[in-house]
């Protein structure tokens, strides 16, 4: 019998935010995964690493840290080793920042596993929502519509996407920081625009985009941008 | 001394999506405070009804049934009623189906409150990650967008949007299948929609959108268009 797995959302980071759903099945299952660098500790392994116990099988999925997408070899191998743990017949609770299929490595495994086992998302409090939470702006209401686009887009498609939306989250700011701030200063949208690094974690920070200093931001640091209606 | 605000997100339905933040805060403050239709139970308020106690005090926020957004007053009565227990120093939970800052009740509330009281907001799983995980399909990766949309757009708005969209999330589809059916088969993407009705519950129900039945549907169902990669 082969075992089951689960993609379980952890949350953005405050492990006060997991569900009680996620916490059941991760001290519930057999082996516990999660995405990690090569070198140094996993994020979504800390967010939960209070419920963690001896008794419990951890396989590190190791990703380069590079800025853009793995290799397919690196998701394949991710793959293979889950499915290794699934064929012994144990359950595997892969925990995933954030929500699962928001983004993120789980929405990459999926597809290379859905046909062969039985797979179970949990879903999480998304950095959507932990964003507009910091901030403390309703994000959208009523008949708007939210754009949610990642800053490693080009210029050019940013600019035509962010002037067509009513409310938006620029995802993974990361380096490119001062090319969101051209678009958005073009579009006289700065003002409207909040920075905001590491959300629902202590160390966060939330400030108006305008006054971000120059020089990089970190991976996960995104810009929301309010509807108008609300700013 | 005032009471503080806290705006609680309880997750899209299911009980166990709960966050561990929440229901400590739920346990702690004196006042708990959410929407409740004019006849019937509150949907917020059931979801977390197992961890109510006798000792605190509810006040529910009474808003009528019909569609659309409720009137100016009706959301000023609410924020006064919370305003009220706040003024007598209690803390309040304001419960919050899904998360508090993606449409609903309480983005009409925070800025009606905001510079009076000290607010906290609680981050939820939202319908998004409830649709995603319910459909088992990743919703967005890498470099692509994701529109969130409100089905009560008109028939044009609706079709220009969602042909610009890499994914896009349907909301509130409601007394608006057939509208946006016809949308949907202009921009052939009728094959690549899945029709979402009460994700996260048991009585959920996810099909393919084109074998949806004609006439109404839940006004909480949805419509998710995966992006075209992963459909």
């Amino acid at each position: 019998m082969k075992g089951r797995l689960y993609g379980v959302g952890v949350g953005p980071g405050d492990p006060e935010l997991l569900t009680l759903k996620a916490l059941r099945i991760i001290k519930s299952v057999a082996v516990i995964a999660y995405p990690a660098p090569e070198e140094g500790a996993s994020f979504a392994r800390a967010i939960v690493a209070r419920w963690l116990s001896a008794n419990e099988r951890e396989v590190a999925l190791l990703f380069p840290m590079r800025p853009g997408p793995a290799s397919d070899a690196v998701y394949e191998r991710a793959a293979d080793a889950l499915a290794a743990e699934l064929d012994r017949g144990l359950d595997v609770a892969c925990l995933c920042e954030g929500d699962p299929l928001f983004y993120g490595t789980f929405g990459r495994l999926l597809p290379r596993l859905a046909t062969r086992y039985e797979i179970e998302i949990v879903p999480g409090v998304s950095s959507l929502g932990a964003a507009s939470a910091a901030a403390a702006l309703p994000l959208v209401q009523g008949e708007e519509t939210l754009l949610v686009i990642p800053a490693t887009l080009g210029e050019k498609a940013l600019s035509a996407r962010l002037a067509a939306a009513d409310a938006a989250l620029i995802m993974k700011l990361g380096r490119h920081l001062e090319k969101v701030r051209r678009v958005l200063s073009s579009l006289s949208l700065l003002e409207r625009a909040i920075y905001i690094e590491r959300a629902s974690l202590e160390e966060g920070r939330v400030l108006p985009f305008s006054a971000v200093d120059f020089g990089d931001a970190p991976y996960f640091s995104m810009a929301l941008i309010a509807s108008r209606e609300h700013h």
